[in-house]
């Protein structure tokens, strides 16, 4: 077994049967170790970039992802993917085929180098973003192969690996070396006895939940926990659907007291608090509107406990949450219970707004789905929504970098593939990524698509001085044309009312193909929850001293706002092509109307 | 002034008038600065690597490139194309927003951050590909612009500056500091004189001139001496039309004995060899076919000239031509004079190839025509055509990543808008970065773009074991209705035949728009020279040790290998559009049948 099947075969047994990638001359070894593997294919995409935010949204469903890319024009297209994950504890393991050992060496100045060579610059970049690097040699291939596996599984955070090409055709070892690792047992006793004996005596105990209990794998211990200890949780953003939002201890999402005042009220007043998994950023805290004292709160993370401030290390987070279950008492604490999710609007034939769009998407989710939800206007609109059990919600809001979604979608897609899977994304965003389409129709998945057409950058529309700057105007194009140019079986509509976009919808779930629906909306139209977010973070902390006349006016009254901006997406003179749905009068209709939009 | 408006006017006083990139929250300040000077303009791409694509191509021709991203996510996806800029001296400012100073102090943890928050993460990953980088403070904020502009100009290289909100906004001295340098007198009478006399005693002199004179601004002087001195002169790939083809003392490009025996015997028997601006690798020198030993060897760069090994610091390349160009005495050496550039080809009506398609571009090109290629296939076919003496040639053969050519293009023509603009790409790399030809319709440039659809990525076809490996095929799409999906005013077709080809290229003459060609081959029609090129690597260095059975044979007879190749880009089912022209009686009818194009 040569070094590089020995890789595709232990990331194999992990869970991993597809590997992202661009071919490269150096990295045709590795391919071929992928390509001969019959448990293992080759995904390639159009761009590293995509193909890193591709095993993202793999490993987010599957566990673990991997990308494959050729020596500095590749694997540097893909770092903002590995640094997302970085950010946000995906683990992907980046493999990146090197030229040959003697090459190497020698310094020769072989093509993708600098003029001054030196083959340690990219690896160097790479030690910045990720939780390790190695760099293969023949005495030292399958040793630096165990160790950075194992800080992938243990720390599931992205490791990079670059192997010259000779050493990936060389023949190693295949004896296996176990990647996983367990508790301090008594590290974790003492951890369990004092998280129970602090419970025990609170008063009001709170726990958070959040988006770390999936990556860690935790979830399951973490419901149970919350079930039996009979605590009244609460969740950051990224921690979406980890409880069932009609179990009666649910305080609903922790979104500061704008729009969740029960949840909000409760957390101010705990003496206890538990938080599981949580990121505290800006976003996720909803402008730090918890206050984060260490040192008097229980923080259990993947591979650590805080307790009151001390750090105990070597705990693994499902076996914490599995030892408090195990001993905690049942306290039976009685709360408001908030009414959650959105409240069913009734479709009509005016413009579509994001006071429709997004009680429409939460009655269309059911168990199962995986919604990818796109950095922007859109995961605000997300986090309000009342979700079936078991829908997996999957956003990018630490790194938050707009064009993740659309890629993503491919890898979640292929990590699952009897899951319907639904990517929401804003224009903006999609244009980054969005050649990734055509990669979706050419592996025969189906995901549904729906693209916000706000005619702009609108998010930063609301961040800026003023919505009318123009850099924040973007190319305008025909979306539904555009999912039509790659060979494959697409259905592509364009919708302009919530009547329309409702039966849109409907349509998806007779189609047996990629569906792709634009909605088309005002500039600056948003769910409501962003702009409360904005206007609490642009009053505290202004982007720019030297405010131009009349922008802090503009953003004053959201619901003002909303309603008075009336800029059409036609008014720069582009007209787009006319693929509008004009009333469906049944869904049997809907395969006629499909084969005619595609001629 | 602030020191974002500090910046932008320094660098528009360079010649930067269009700042290339996304906008995002922590760069706000800096677009306002681009936008509030009345002489510079921002450039909005699809995505940060586009756009640093873009200024790349803006930096070839105008001298210098700047690019604005946001912090983290933004910078991050850009660091190839500044990778690629430190590659081929391309001097590109990469300015990137930060969060303010307080926040950057407390290490809060806000978006696009990791959760162990260090701002230092990306300036260190910036560190590896760039000659300079700075993150401004408020007590150094104009020390350290001027010092990384210094550099920018002496250097031709690319720098970063890390900018936080506060300080950019921050007003600043805007007392102007000069960034231009001169040679040190002395060392360059010393230089002048000993080559001067080296040359003097020498039986055989010869030049080869390369790319770095256009980088450093010398092909005034290099011109000059070569015809003062009389010697005779090569050049290699990416020097291409440095010299006129028809001047009495150039000995053709030099790749090596394969194509051009007469500069390959010269130059293998001179006793006085000058090399100005010369990039030794693999590509440029066709697989190191001259011997490279810096002992016995003049050779003059941008800011440093090498005689017999020792090398001579501060000293100008233009200033090293001017003084040997004064001094020199002219040797009056004849020449076998090598045909120059492809022979007329007689269009046809049978399935276009290599052997037609750049001979017909030959043809085609004009004086003062800015023509970009792409990495692959394409930059092979170009190296052996004859110019017209003043036609720029822009490729990317020493750091080579696929996808560069498209945003280059768009670059290059808002750095010279009365300049005919010719892109040259496969498809493959084109789909890499394919939106911004959405950009360019935007910006209302008119490239003439020329897509090799050659049904994927065939250089690595041919470089690999096989060209049957699936790794190398790649998602199919329509080009041509592709590039009619963006609002803005495109002309596109698709051609199989080289008399279509012919009629394209002369309808692009008279339309007063954006000309999108597909040029249809077959999956392995390729430049004889790049044929010849890889079989010689295969040679001596396979990639693979294990080699398919019938893999060396394939490539063995590179001519059989064109015309017995005939694998149609059909065969996997896909049926393209049909827009292929099918024949124009006359140029006249070319309005009319545009206009049939674009329903």
């Amino acid at each position: 077994m040569n070094t590089a099947e020995y890789i595709v075969k232990r990331l194999e047994e992990l869970g991993v049967n597809d590997f992202f990638g661009l071919p490269g001359d150096y990295n045709f070894n590795l391919l071929y170790a992928v390509e001969n593997n019959p448990n293992t294919k080759w995904v390639g995409c159009t761009n590293e970039l995509n193909a890193g935010y591709a095993a993202d949204g793999y490993a987010r469903i599957r566990g673990y992802g991997a990308l494959i890319t050729t020596y500095g024009v590749g694997e540097l297209s893909a770092i903002n993917a590995i640094a997302g994950a970085m950010a946000e504890n995906i683990p992907i393991i980046h493999i990146v085929g090197l030229p040959s050992s003697d090459k190497i060496e020698n310094k020769d100045l072989i093509h993708h180098n600098f003029q001054e060579v030196n083959y340690q610059n990219f690896i160097n970049a790479y030690k910045q973003v990720t939780a390790a690097t190695a760099f293969l040699a023949k005495d030292n291939a399958k040793l630096e192969i165990d160790r950075v596996l194992k800080v992938l599984v243990r720390d599931k955070k992205p490791v990079y690996i670059a192997i010259p090409s000779d050493v990936a055709q060389m023949e190693i070892s295949d004896r296996v070396v176990s990647y996983d690792w367990v508790s301090d047992r008594k590290i974790l006793e003492e951890v369990a006895d004092k998280i129970c004996n602090k419970i025990s005596k609170s008063k009001q105990p709170a726990i958070i939940g959040d988006v770390l209990i999936k990556r860690f794998d935790s979830k399951i211990e973490y419901k149970e926990f919350v079930e039996k200890s009979g605590i009244p949780v609460s969740n950051f953003l990224m921690g979406s659907n980890l409880i069932d939002i009609n179990y009666a201890k649910y305080l609903g999402g922790f979104y500061g007291s704008l729009r969740n005042p029960i949840a909000q009220k409760y957390i101010d007043e705990t003496d206890c608090l538990i938080s599981v998994g949580a990121i505290y950023s800006d976003i996720n805290t909803y402008g730090f509107s918890i206050p984060f004292d260490i040192n008097k709160h229980i923080a259990i993370y993947g591979n650590y406990t805080y307790i009151d401030g001390k750090k105990y290390e070597n705990v693994k987070m499902s076996e914490v949450l599995e030892a408090i279950t195990e001993k905690i008492e049942y306290k039976d604490i009685e709360i408001d219970k908030p009414n959650i999710g959105y409240k069913h609007k009734e479709a009509d034939n005016e413009p579509i707004t994001a006071d429709f769009i997004y009680p429409q998407i939460q009655e269309f989710l059911k168990e199962n789905d995986i919604l990818i939800t796109e950095t922007g206007t859109t995961l605000f609109g997300v986090a309000q929504m009342g979700f079936p059990a078991s829908t997996n919600i999957e956003i990018q809001s630490l790194w938050g970098s707009i064009g993740w979604a659309t890629p993503a979608t491919l890898g979640a897609s292929l990590a699952k593939p009897q899951a319907r899977v639904i990517l929401l994304t804003g224009e903006g965003a999609h244009q980054l990524t969005a050649m990734e389409v055509g990669n979706m129709l050419r592996r025969g998945i189906k995901p549904i698509i729906i693209v916000i057409n706000n005619n702009g950058y609108t998010t930063e529309r609301m961040l800026s001085d003023s919505s009318q700057d123009k850099f924040n105007d973007i190319l305008q194009m025909n979306y539904s044309k555009f999912a039509r140019v790659f060979e494959g079986d697409v259905w592509a509509t364009k919708v302009n009312t919530s009547e329309d976009f409702d039966k849109a919808l409907k349509v998806t779930q007779i189609m047996n193909k990629l569906c792709y629906i634009e909605v088309c909306t005002d500039k600056l139209d948003a769910p409501q929850l962003i702009w409360g977010y904005i206007n609490s973070i642009k009053s505290t902390t202004p982007y720019t001293t030297v405010s131009n006349a009349g922008s802090k006016k503009e953003y004053d009254d959201m619901d003002n706002i909303i309603l008075s901006s009336s800029i059409s997406s036609s008014e720069n003179g582009f007209e787009y092509e006319t693929v509008v749905h004009q009333g469906f009068v049944e869904e049997k209709a809907a395969e006629k109307i499909s084969s005619e939009e595609e001629k």
